[in-house]
């Protein structure tokens, strides 16, 4: 079997992990991982079971080095899809796998099958050479669709298992196809309800109006009063902890090729917006945001209805970066909200379980140049230094629990359809990741050989 | 039969307007009062036929003058009623009238069948004895608690059969059992929605943070620049048509015994809110109000979802006073928001249809002191001049469309559970109102007489 109809193979499984109907196919398609992952030669291959859905793993002893003093890398993956609707949209089904124009179009191809087989292959390609530098160790959940909801449980349980000197990602991509790029950092998470309470029920307008004030009006106050109308966050003490970038990380951020106007366009929005001063790179990796996510409050059906509601109420996320900690910002948003209650309300606040710590990798990481090296060889040119606006609360975890870094290493450019129709990825990019993971792999050996 | 049992008999048909199921119950309860008018000696008794339900008229021409001569009074009301549930907070069955300690319990009791048979039997009394002193006409509606939706129609198409000088509307109450009121005026009401609109479709919080404008936030922007947080109306020219209430008015007015604490009490707030500089009376019947009726946005539901909504809205009304039309109130707001629209989103503003101008009746008016003086004889003490902070589309019509005002003269109180469970009516105030409109009819033919 070739290794593009064996990947498809590895496709047609419809591991969705958010649909209870298709458990099964998560539980085969781990299997399936399993059954492969010992035929490439790698050792200890297991199912690790959860409260959902089963983690493999699996391990190898680097070959030309004493394993004792070669550096560990655990490839992190997931081997679980995306639900496959809008189902119409799709040129061909998601789970019958088609190569057209040297892509694979399927559910899961870029996201993230088409980062964990090449993983395996390259690991193969390796062991079969007798010529494997590095302890190997591979972790592949599937729930990371989910939100990885048994991740830190499994990583406390199996501690020493799982230790290592770094966790490679394969699932994430490139900034684009032609520039490579490194993720160094994600932002962190933090999340409120506000309530905001006027009479004891809803009442009627004309009698009310001009008597009480209104909590919808009064919510609109306690939002504006949190972030005025450039973007700044107006919560005491909110920037406080914020590190604030480095003239080199700066001068990182400035290399990359942002068009403003195409994402404007893409976006559909009439102009950008964010806080004064910073470029929108800055804004979006490196300055905390704080946004409404949700509002309602009194009557949302068709026509009129005369009330002053009985309450209002909104769901707010702030995305924190480093040195900002969830629990610090839960306090000062709680005491900059009840320092600021309108007249003739009362208002509650909530806090979400569920907060992230900001992630970054420090800026002269030993591994950077490394990765920086294989990537420039790769691609040819100099990689880039990105973040994530986005939160990955298993970076957090992974440094939190196992004291490692996360890197992603992963080849697949920005527009593969990830979570939308006609998901695909390119085999050039199914080889560049084979490639590319051997040539780290010694190249990180080699960083420790010499020392 | 007792009157007591007739008006039982009355109460007990369910002529719930706004439920489907009971359209025959409001055709019984038409035919029930058609009857009724003509046993008691009025001519012309008609139902006429709308879109929905019937209205009922019959008139008779004054006895003791020539009728061209007297005057023409059209005594309106409604005898539908509102649904009645929760039921099981009712003490007895809504549609099974008692009476209990000079009370009869059943829906519809002051609401407003307790206000239009007690004006048939006024009708009965003094046609009986040959001394009726003005020409009367009866219009009862039966679509009063779903909007009156056919009677601008009606009135339109029957002008010449419903003319006369005045309306008394039998629908209403007094500020208080002990208090009588006379009510001078309504606010009118104009109605809008904002939709704020931001990217194509949710984006993702972390990838869109700081880089786009959040529709709630820029709602919010705009409903904190319409009103202040003291509740003072930021929209340009809102109030320059307002006319300002005069010293004659505003003594009046501080008359009324109004206990802030209890209000701020039974509304359940912790503290009473509005426009500074105007007393609470003044600031409910006399100056105008802006609230937001409902608000959405975004994500609702349980726990957190990472998004920068696509939309906002929200539905606003205002309280309109004399002399604001609606339509430059629209005007004005639509204005102001189109000025103040926040950087990166496009607003729409929809105007509703169903807009009503304010209503209030010339502090001079020659129906004013009659009233008066027919109240005090009735309760023993002077009358008071109140408003209604709500909106009284029916007199407005009244007003445009023939030409008359409509004044209240219903004696139930404000406590008699309308629209609630356990609605009454004290078989006192059917009384005092059948004494009531006999004196009214005498006094007012004397005006005309003196002429």
């Amino acid at each position: 079997m070739g290794y593009i109809e064996e990947f498809i193979e590895f496709l047609s499984i419809p591991s969705i992990s958010a649909l209870p109907e298709h458990k099964p196919d998560v539980a085969r398609a781990a299997q399936w991982l399993k059954d492969r992952m010992t035929r490439a030669g790698i050792d200890d291959v297991r199912i690790i079971e959860t409260k959902g859905h089963p983690l493999v793993f699996g391990q190898k002893p680097a070959q030309t080095q004493d394993s004792s003093k070669a550096p560990t890398v655990l490839i992190y993956g997931h081997y679980d899809v995306q639900p496959a609707d809008p189902l119409d949209e799709w040129h061909s089904p998601p789970f019958e796998p088609q190569l057209r124009d040297g892509k694979v179009f399927a559910r899961g191809a870029s996201d993230d099958k088409g980062g964990i087989y090449p993983a395996i292959l390259a690991a193969e390609d390796v062991i079969k050479e007798n010529s494997l530098p590095v302890n190997l160790k591979f972790l592949f959940e599937g729930e990371e669709e989910i939100g990885s909801p048994s991740l830190k449980e499994i990583l406390e349980a199996y501690k020493d298992l799982f230790a290592c000197d770094l966790v490679l990602s394969v699932d994430g991509g490139m900034f684009s196809r032609e520039i490579p790029s490194i993720t160094t950092g994600s932002r962190g998470l933090a999340a409120i309800e506000i309530e905001v309470t006027g009479p004891d029920s809803d009442v009627h307008s004309g009698s009310a109006g001009g008597v009480i004030h209104n909590p919808i009006h009064a919510l609109a106050e306690i939002l504006t009063g949190l972030k005025d109308s450039e973007g700044k966050i107006l919560v005491k003490g909110f920037y406080d902890d914020v590190r604030e970038i480095s003239p080199a990380e700066r001068e990182e951020f400035e290399k990359v090729p942002i068009d403003e106007e195409q994402i404007r366009q893409m976006l559909g929005v009439p102009a950008l917006f964010g806080e004064p001063g910073y470029t929108l790179a800055e804004r979006m990796w490196t300055r905390p945001t704080l946004d409404a996510n949700g509002i309602w409050g009194g009557f949302q059906g068709e026509g009129t209805k005369t009330i002053i509601p009985a309450r209002a109420g909104c769901k707010i996320t702030c995305r924190l970066v480093p040195d900002q900690d969830p629990q610090t910002i839960y306090k000062l948003l709680e005491d900059h909200i009840k320092a600021h209650v309108p007249t003739g309300v009362r208002v509650s606040v909530r806090v979400f379980p569920g907060n992230s710590k900001p992630y970054v990798i420090p800026e002269d990481h030993p591994v950077l140049p490394v990765m920086e090296e294989v990537l420039k060889e790769l691609f040819g040119r100099e990689p880039i230094r990105v973040r994530l606006g986005g939160t990955l609360p298993i970076a957090a975890a992974f440094l939190d629990i196992l004291d490692t870094y996360l890197f992603f290493f992963a080849m697949s450019g920005p527009d593969t359809n990830v979570h939308g129709p006609n998901e695909y990825i390119l085999t050039d990019d199914l080889d560049r990741l084979r490639q590319g993971l051997k040539l780290f792999w010694d190249r990180y050996a080699g960083c420790f050989a010499q020392d």
